[in-house]
Order: structure tokens, then C-alpha cells, then sequence
């Protein structure tokens, strides 16, 4: 795509001021046509999660993980305990709220989960992009998010892990990213996914529904008022408390506050990860910022060929 | 970055027909330095790998799932039954081999497991692909895998889960595709990360231990010729059964295979993948056969700007 406009303008450029003296580019050989439209490579990112078995395979075993741990504390003799779940007003970003309602009687199970890439593939809002190479344009997202109901597919392993959750009495609350003015499309791809039902407001919330924007910890108390959260999953860290996405630019700290400490303990513990190498929160940093300096490798000099970076 | 490129080969072409005899280049402001070496941005797929805590969660919880898994099967009373593996003469490409030795005696239980991005970090590497955007390069790669000791970090959850593994009795068995001959360094790797013992041609099986070169089915038959082999992982689907990997270019028949049918009942039931969207056999494909026909979606034609690839 860059290479096509470039040598576009390129010729338009160069067609203006002929015929004064020969192109410079004329002597070179035509260009070879570069890949376009559906010829074109997909980003290695889009093949992993779209197109891969390893994706797929991922998937399915996290909501089987899901199920599996949820059914299993629904199970239990013992008194219900909430997973932490990120919260506005709790000390650090993350609570754990009584799973007794205030007239003493014990709150229903629920589990919570992200939408996009957790329970809904965007397969035809990522094909646009990859076709065109067009970054992330809201407009166009909101009308795939209004539209795009039956093309939306669920994410594999997805429909058996809500269908169990459901049968063994957990309730699936949905709370995503989505705008509240998507709320009928998007109860419409969730539907014709096989992965409803949903109902806005009672078990799916949206941005918007209240004033704190894309952050869920307003949202994830309001759900907690009414259930007991017994498991929380999402392809990224601000759908399980805000504190995580605090500063996106810190990658190291960023990385090191999920992997270490109590939050540790949690992955698959409570709270379940289904990978999305596409977008999202962790899409920043350098290679000196990615890598840590203990990380780095050079080959020996000898086998290392001059390039304009090294050396 | 496109934009930028294209305003400076607009002005250079503008330059070159002002003054026809002024050096094209000789007006034009010097071009912006490129971000080079650390200050690059680093792709995605590394980015999400090595620098998110979204990866590191996902590996914490998939090793906790292998944990789990494989102590609650060695602890049961019922006959042990081995997990279903690539073998090479297995009807389909893979079998289920006895746990029961030809002396009568019962095989001791065993997890096998690939070695790159399933039990080791290669950040060390793939830092000087980032940092010089060099391919994959054969002699580099075995200079690393020599070498890499101690600048190779365990996969986060590797070593906790393969401690609980062995607590319990349960063998660990490497299956990697880098080369015999770099079977001093990888050892060297696995121990330094705090994940070994191992040992070559003991718990340590490397491309060229057999005729097969990169297939593993051959090593996975000698394997299970000794072991009761309850749980495998790895971050390609070559790690479970080489059938996956026959064909690499036929995209959606690849990923169908792995979620559909008997294989979709063993991720998370013996079969563990843990992600890795940086380099693999599905590193293939156009857009056209990255996303199937009916999971593709254009906006609206009075909402989508003119572009070359579509209209």
C-alpha cells in the first residue's frame, strides 16, 4: 500500500513537470505490482488469533478452564467468597465484596465477561482493517458493533463454556467496551453467536452506561452489588481492574503487576486470560522498552553481517 | 509514518524539476532521522509476548491448567491411560499408546513438553530480530540456543508448574526442535531458568535424535515407549501430533482440524497450549485466507473514504 501511493505520487509529480528532460525514473524497470486487496499478506497478529488452530486451541481450553472452575466453586459446601474484582473505591484498585445481599440472603453466582476477542470474534471489522490498512476509526467500529450480527463469530470454545456456566445456575453478565448506543447490535451479534441471551442493563453494560468511560470498575460494583462474582475473564488487563491500565507507557511494571504477587495467584484462579495479540492496552513500547537490558542477545561479531543499525 | 513519507517524496519530486540543473536532492530538508535500534517501535506480536502482562497472565494460568491437570490423573485410582499423541504409525496420525510395559509392570507417568516459548523465553533472540529486522537465520538461531544460558527467562508459571509436576511424581520429558548438537547449551538454558533437570537422550529429545527432522512424532513414540504419558504442551500444534502440520498453506483446514471433532476435546484435557503469536507454522496466509468468505464486512459505501484497495 505505502509502496503503490508512493510511486503514485511519484509519477503524478513527475508527469507535471515533463517534458523538460528525460524522468529519472524512466530507465528504471517497471515496479512488480504489489499484493493488494485479499492477495496481500495478513498481519502475522491477525493470522495467530483468526486463522491459526493454535489460536483456537487456546481458546478452547480457557473456556473449558472457565467452566470447569466455575461449576466446580458453584459446587461447593462452603460459604461463597466473591473473586477480586477491580472496584472504584477499594484500597489499591482491588477488592473482594461480601457475597451477602443486605437483607442477609446469599447473592446469586455470576460470571463476568469482556465481549470482544473473550466471547465475539471481530473477524469483519479486522478484515477491513487488514484489507485496507486502516487504523482504528470509531465511526467505522460503531457501525460494525450496530451490524455486524451473524458475521461476528464466537470465540471457539466459547458457546459450550457459557451454555455450562448457564446450566449449572451462574449467571453470564457481559460488561464491555462497546458504546451504550451499540447496545442493540451488539445483543444482536451476542444472539445470533449462539452465546446470548442479553439484556442491556441487566446482564450487559456498555460504556457509557456511566460517566467513567472506558474504565469497568464502575461498572464491575454495580454488578457485584447484585451477584457474587465467582470468576472474571477478558482478553485484557482493564477487565479485571482498572489499576492495571493506570499507565500504559510503563510496559516493564505494567507486565510485573500481573505476573508477580497476589494477582499471581489469581490466573486461573478466578480470573481467566484468553489471548488477543491484536489490539489493546499493551499495543505500545520500543524494543528497548519491550526487552528488558537482562534480555538482550547479540550474535558473536564474526557471524554478525553489517547493517545500519548495529554495529 | 506513510504520511510523512509521502509529503518527502512529493517535495523531492517538486525539487527535481524546479532548477534543472541543482542536484535533486540538494534543496531538500534532511530527511527526519528513522527511530533505529531500541527506540523502534516493537511489532505486536513481540510487544504482546514478551512485554505484556495479558502473556504473562495467559502462561501463568495455562501452566496452572497443566498442574492441575496432571496431579489430579496421577492421583487417580483408576487405571492410568495414556493421552492421545502423535505417533508415526498410528491410523490418522496419532494413537493412544498402552501405560502398561511388555514385563506387565505399569509405566511411570510422564508430561511432555516442548522447549521454546512453552518452557523458555527466547527474548534474547528475538531481541536481535527486533533490533536489526534480520528473518529467522539458522546459524544465528543455534548460536543463541548455544549460548543462551541465563539470558533466556522461563515462560511465566514454567517453574512453578514444573516443580508441582515432579513433586508429584510425575516425569518431565523435553521434546524441542533445536538441533542435537545444541543439546549442551539448551540443557545449559532449561537448568539456568531454574526449569531443568535435563538430560539428552534421558528427559531431553532435539531435531536429528531421529530421522524425522523437525516431526516429533518419531521422538514422542520412543517416549511413550517408556512413559504413561497423561499431559502435553507446547506453542505449536507440531507439539501435539505432526498430522497438524502436513499441510501448512491449507489456513482454515488447519485451524478446523484442531477445533472441530476429537482434538477440540483435549485442549485443556491433555493437551495444553500455551500462546505464542510471534513465530509458528500458521505464520501463513493472505487476508483472503486468513478470514473466510462469510466472517468479512465493509462499512457502508457513503461512510468508507476512497482508497485504491477498495471501491
Amino acid at each position: 500500500m505505502t509502496r503503490t501511493l508512493l510511486l503514485t505520487v511519484a509519477s503524478l509529480a513527475l508527469a507535471n513537470c515533463a517534458p523538460a528532460d528525460t524522468p529519472p525514473l524512466a530507465s528504471a524497470p517497471p515496479p512488480a505490482p504489489a499484493a493488494s486487496g485479499d492477495d496481500k499478506p495478513a498481519p502475522d497478529t491477525m493470522r495467530w488469533l483468526y486463522g491459526s488452530g493454535e489460536a483456537a486451541a487456546a481458546s478452547i481450553q480457557t473456556w473449558r478452564h472457565i467452566a470447569d472452575y466455575a461449576v466446580a466453586v458453584s459446587r461447593q459446601r462452603k460459604m461463597p467468597e466473591s473473586v477480586p474484582l477491580g472496584l472504584p473505591d477499594a484500597e489499591g484498585g482491588v477488592g473482594t465484596p461480601s457475597c451477602v445481599a443486605e437483607d442477609g440472603t446469599m447473592k446469586p453466582f455470576a460470571a463476568v465477561f469482556d465481549v470482544d476477542e473473550t466471547v465475539l470474534l471481530n473477524t469483519g471489522y479486522e478484515y477491513w482493517q487488514a484489507l485496507t490498512g486502516r487504523p482504528f476509526d470509531i465511526d467505522e467500529w460503531n457501525e460494525w458493533a450496530n451490524n455486524g450480527a451473524g458475521i461476528a463469530k464466537p470465540v471457539p470454545g466459547a458457546v459450550t463454556g457459557l451454555r455450562r456456566l448457564r446450566e449449572a445456575g451462574i449467571a453470564v453478565i457481559f460488561n464491555t467496551n462497546r458504546n451504550t448506543e451499540t447496545a442493540a447490535g451488539t445483543i444482536a451479534a451476542i444472539e445470533a453467536a449462539g452465546t446470548g441471551p442479553a439484556v442491556h442493563l441487566e446482564n450487559l453494560f456498555l460504556r457509557g452506561d456511566d460517566a467513567m468511560g472506558g474504565r469497568k470498575d464502575g461498572r464491575r460494583a454495580r454488578i457485584a452489588e447484585d451477584y457474587c462474582v465467582i470468576a472474571m475473564a477478558g482478553d485484557n488487563l482493564g477487565d479485571f481492574a482498572d489499576v492495571f491500565n493506570a499507565n500504559e507507557d510503563a510496559i516493564a511494571e505494567r507486565r510485573a503487576l500481573a505476573a508477580r504477587g497476589r494477582y499471581a495467584q489469581l490466573w486461573g484462579n478466578g480470573w481467566f486470560l484468553v489471548p488477543n495479540p491484536v489490539y489493546g492496552a499493551w499495543q505500545e513500547g520500543s524494543v528497548g522498552e519491550v526487552f528488558p537490558p537482562d534480555a538482550r542477545w547479540k550474535p558473536s561479531p564474526s557471524d554478525a553481517p553489517m547493517t545500519m543499525d548495529v554495529q
